[in-house]
């Protein structure tokens, strides 16, 4: 018996980037056309920030892509309050977004000192949002910054033991066993590059600036752990993509941009993971249910098809080079 | 009193690549302004291994920048006989350069298995060529290749007892330990960028295409034992600099070439380097003396001035974005 071909329930992408202005519109129609709902990231330039950004942000998104369902958040400063949390929340927030200061992508305000957002991490625990983290520690070495960072994840989560937490896109051995020894309420998602990737593909042959991306991919111990993690139906692990686009001169220039642009390949690259680790059945958990039942959300309905077919990968999306660009595929969005 | 330069003996940069057709008259007049004598690597398309060629090569050097002497190489295949090792002595080869296969630009034809090259290693014993070694194991990890090719060094300096080794570019800490464990006639070269450059400068902030190269930079603790090495007086370690231009375009690529282009800037960077560790006196020979002996060459006459004087590097040199580009720098070649 061959296998044609999977209908999954419609996934979550519970991590992605549709920047703004006039590639939006792209990116949210490539986000639409594998995944029901998106967990928008609020690092847009300038970042979402008030109810009234979120509510524009998630209207331009939902008239680019009206097949995308668009979950909120907004970008933490210390200057928030709690009322301005409940008018986010109100909004559309299903979590607000914790940047260490200058660890990524127009994070240069993000925040100094973790104490310092404490005030707005208790109006969202009062408010039930959940919390997103980019955790890794400005200032330490590349490719220690997310183990660095343990450390304030676990005061975090113990100075607020009601509030949800996510580690985002976890990079590291150390990241996954951290979240499986804290408390019910933490999770963490896994991107596809972080799954299948490692400094050997970025840096291995020549240089991929396309595989540049925060956290950095790392070790293949590290990658190993991951993939245990998203293998195991756990459901503190489940997706996010982190698909983070830039256009090519933006990656291949003196100084590359951080952010890999996945979401073209995201669903065939895990199908044909899942199916090498004769896991397949896995899968639906993993995109589908996992990461909804942590946001309190229903699961979706309707199916996404990926059949078993050979196809190539374009070399650009809308002036973006995705992940995998030029090379062969075995799965295919139908 | 402060300091407004320093005068040291003309200096040798034992290991440089000066490529083939248009741009070699750029790299060697370049070349030349900072040193008398450079060793240059065959890795050039087609690659150095016959005495015709490399006559041919070093003339071209000669002719292209009369101030520059440059030292010959031959890239090492087994198909070498001992008639043809002594041809290239006599054409002007001071040394044979041992690539493994795959592990730097052009080396798709290097070596696949050490001992097959052994038979070339006692032709070069026997006629007292220095063997120059890539020392990085092909498949392995990247930040490991290096590491995991110490044991392949250890064999070679075992089994040919008087044979002259230079390991280039030492990359980590466990090269430059392993260099000083081994016996007499074992060095090795330091570029300029491995003393002063980590993994975050190449992928910490943006990502840095003009800073990648063979061997990877690495941690802050292999640039400190390299550095430590450097300024220890110790003349088993000498100045290479593994100056290595692309084109700006092949370097801002979607798969970017390695080599670091660090001619221009090598010797202000390393006046500046020494004089922040109060080290200025050791720097003549460092760059001046050491390798010199190694090599068995006269030491040379006249002197470079170095002055402390602030200065732009350009950001680029005849297409090539140089190490540092639009910088500044306290130190200049007069």
């Amino acid at each position: 018996m061959a296998l044609s071909g999977i209908e999954i329930r419609r996934p979550d992408d519970m991590h992605v980037h549709l920047r703004e202005g006039s590639q939006l519109a792209h990116y949210a129609r490539d986000a639409a056309a594998s995944f029901a709902r998106a967990l928008v990231m609020p690092n847009t330039s300038p970042p979402i920030q008030s109810a009234v950004e979120l509510r524009r942000y998630l209207r331009e998104i939902t008239e680019a892509a009206p097949g995308l369902v668009p979950l909120g958040t907004f970008k933490i400063h210390p200057k928030l309050s709690h009322d301005d949390v409940a008018a986010l929340k109100e909004a559309g927030a299903a979590a607000g977004k914790y940047y260490p200061r200058g660890v990524t992508t127009n994070s240069e305000d993000g925040v100094a000192e973790v104490d310092a957002a404490f005030p707005v991490f208790e109006a969202m625990e009062r408010l039930d949002l959940v919390l997103c983290i980019h955790g890794e520690m400005p200032g330490a070495f590349a490719l220690e910054r997310e183990e660095r960072f343990l450390p304030e994840l676990e005061k975090i989560v113990a100075a607020f033991p009601k509030l949800r937490i996510v580690l985002e896109h976890v990079s590291t051995k150390e990241a996954v066993e951290m979240v499986r020894s804290l408390r019910g309420g933490v999770a963490a998602t896994i991107t596809v590059h972080h799954l299948l990737f490692t400094l050997d593909d970025l840096l291995g042959d020549g240089l991929d600036p396309h595989l540049f991306c925060k956290p950095v991919v790392k070790r293949p111990g590290d990658r190993d752990a991951i993939l245990q993690a998203a293998l195991s139906g756990d459901p503190r692990y489940f997706f996010g993509s982190d698909s983070a686009p830039h256009l090519r001169a933006a990656k291949e220039a003196r100084r590359g941009a951080a952010g890999v642009y996945s979401m073209p390949v995201c669903m065939p690259l895990l199908a044909g993971l899942f199916e090498e680790h004769s896991s397949l059945a896995l899968l639906e958990n993993f995109v589908s249910r996992f990461g909804a039942e942590f946001y309190r959300l229903p699961l979706n309905t309707g199916t996404l098809r990926i059949e078993r077919s050979e196809w190539k990968v374009p070399d650009e999306y809308h002036g973006v080079v995705p992940l995998c660009a030029g090379q062969k595929l075995n799965w295919r969005i139908v």
